[in-house]
Order: structure tokens, then sequence, then C-alpha cells
């Protein structure tokens, strides 16, 4: 072997992360022993800063740094409004939007019967726990618009019922997004939540 | 923000290695954070590792964990010939291929007039070096195929002419290439340097 073991087993874990391959886990490995300072040994000490204190939200199920997530702690977000959402990185492109001020629900996954997902499986029963004891006026089902995640938003629609306003994303046509390459789904339900100008 | 300051820092920190962008980084660390004991920890923990570890060997410019590195202190791999390479990715090729037996000497990149890269930018001297210290009998140029690798393998076949047996790469028609997607340039080397069956 041309390098040492620690710099190839160094590749070989990098090229197991989701994006990379052996090609680019070399080219990134050896961009990284080439600017040791600089990226190495700070990048090392954060993996192991958030890997000693990275933890779920009891409340939410985000991923943050304390038994209960800024989110949850943050008063002003308090608004009586629950975004359900199916992983955190779903949260995080919410965020990043900067439309929704209130809290968050990460269900961890959708209801599947082919994978053995049921309710409990998911952060389901917490969820309606949370609706029961704190004051929530209105929960917005922001599941992935697939089959498992739409089953789901009918699932927890159905528990919900008759307690609390429930609602979902619009459906329609993706800002910037041309008619002659969506799908014909999309344009189905752009066609049908058409809107008066 | 959603997720905390260090998780924020690592996302910054992956979506700047090469092959990686923001979107990429934020599900490698998510996907790191999930399986934290097998990944994240042991990658944290081999970063750590190599940046304590790796320098490039003084001989030759490959990287390792020693002064001298293991291709360089290996009797086995005397045999006479170096293969010059531009880069420390191009020598891990090589070897993958397995195909070459002796020792390599690293550049360090290529001459270059307009990035002001001369002879002394490069590990050119101590080529010389080793060629008149070592008892090489052939420099096997392999660098790449673009004009600045062929004007430093030019360059350094001037300084050798005499002292050493001189080869480069064959040029020609790649394994598993197809003539109709090959540029013109390979076509012609590889009909100049056509050989009889």
């Amino acid at each position: 072997m041309s390098s040492t073991q620690d710099i190839d087993a160094l590749i070989d874990m990098m090229a197991k992360l989701p994006g990379l391959g052996p090609r680019s886990a070399r080219r990134a490995v050896l961009h990284l022993i080439r600017k040791r300072a600089l990226l190495l040994t700070p990048l090392a000490d954060t993996m192991q800063t958030v890997a000693a204190t990275a933890r779920e939200c009891l409340n939410c199920g985000n991923i943050g740094t304390a038994d209960i997530c800024d989110i949850c702690t943050a008063n002003k977000r308090a608004n009586g409004e629950i975004c359900v959402v199916e992983d955190v990185s779903d949260l995080w492109a919410m965020e990043r939007s900067g439309v929704f001020h209130g809290r968050y629900h990460v269900l961890g996954g959708t209801l599947s019967a082919l994978d053995a997902i049921g309710p409990q499986e998911l952060r389901i029963p917490r969820l309606i726990d949370r609706v029961a004891t704190e004051e929530v006026t209105e929960v917005i089902l922001a599941l992935n618009a697939t089959i498992d995640g739409q089953t789901t938003a009918h699932y927890i629609a159905d528990q919900l019922e008759g307690q609390v306003t429930l609602t979902s994303l619009a459906q329609g046509v993706p800002i910037g997004g041309e008619l002659d390459y969506l799908d014909d789904g999309t344009i189905t339900a752009a066609m049908l939540a058409r809107k008066k100008l």
C-alpha cells in the first residue's frame, strides 16, 4: 500500500458518506491533509464536540445539544402552531425559508406497512400528547408529497380531528417551474387549486 | 437557527470539501449524527490521528506517517525505476493499478509560467539529486497529458538526458474506449503509435 493504514481508513470512512464515493473521498482526504491546520484539525475537533453533545429533543425530535431544543425553549415560538415534518432535514429546509414562526414536530419517518413502521415507531403518540397538553391551535402537516407521506398525514388528521385546526402545505407549480417539465400530478393539483387573480 | 452552533459549523466545514456542497453536507452531517457511535466518533478519531501523523516523505513527496515513506523504505521496490508523477493522487492511482514495482517521485505540480511555478517550486532538484545518488536505471515520466504536464516532462528530460533511460507512458485508446467518443488528439496519437499484431 502506498499510504498508511490511518489514511486509508479515513478514505474508506469518508467514501461511505452520502454524496461521496471512493474517488471524491480520496480527493477530500488529500485536500484535508494539505490544509491540515486550517481544515483537518478544526473538522476533527468539531466532529468530536458534535459526537459528544448532539441529541434528539425529547419534545419534538429536532437535533440539538440540549435535552429540549432551542426552538422548543424559545418563548416567542409558542404561537400555537406546530409544523409536523418527516425528518430533521425537512425542519432545516423549513427554517431556511424563514416563513414559519411556530414549533415543530419531527416524526422520524412515515408509516409504512412494507417496512412494518406503525404509529408507535414514529413520534405520533408524542404529537397527540402535545396537542392535548400544549396550547396548540393549528397543526400544519408538512409531510412529503409521496404516498407514504400522504398516508401518514391522513392517519394523523384522523387522530387529531376535532381537537385542532389541521392544514397541509399547498400543492402547485414550484416557483421558477416550467409547465413543460412538471409531472401530470403537479399540473392537475395546480389546476384544481387554481386561484382568482 | 434550528440547529446549534457546532452542528452548523460542522455543516459549513463539510460543505467546503471538494465534491460536497451545502445540501450534501447537511445530509452527510445528519447521517453522521444518527450513526454517531458507528461513524462520527471513529471518523473524528481517525481525523485527529491523521492530522497528527500525516507528513510528506522527505525523499519522494508521497504522503505517509513517517519522514521516509513505506515505498522509499521497502527494499524490494529498489529496482532502479523511478516513476515521476505530478501529485500524490496520481501515485495512488498508479499503485491501485499494481503495474509498477519501483519507487516514485511526486513533483507537487507542474511548471507554469502563468502561475510563476519554476523548477525550484517543484521537487525537481531533489529528483536530479536522486538520479545522481540512488542506483537509478530508468525514469518514467508519468505526467498528465496536458500542456503543462508535457512541458514539465520535456524540462525534466532535458535535465536528465544521458544520465538515465527516460520513458513516458504510452498514449492511445483507453481500454473500453470507443473511437466515436475520443478526441482527435488521442486518435492521432494512437494511430501514430500503432503496433504490429
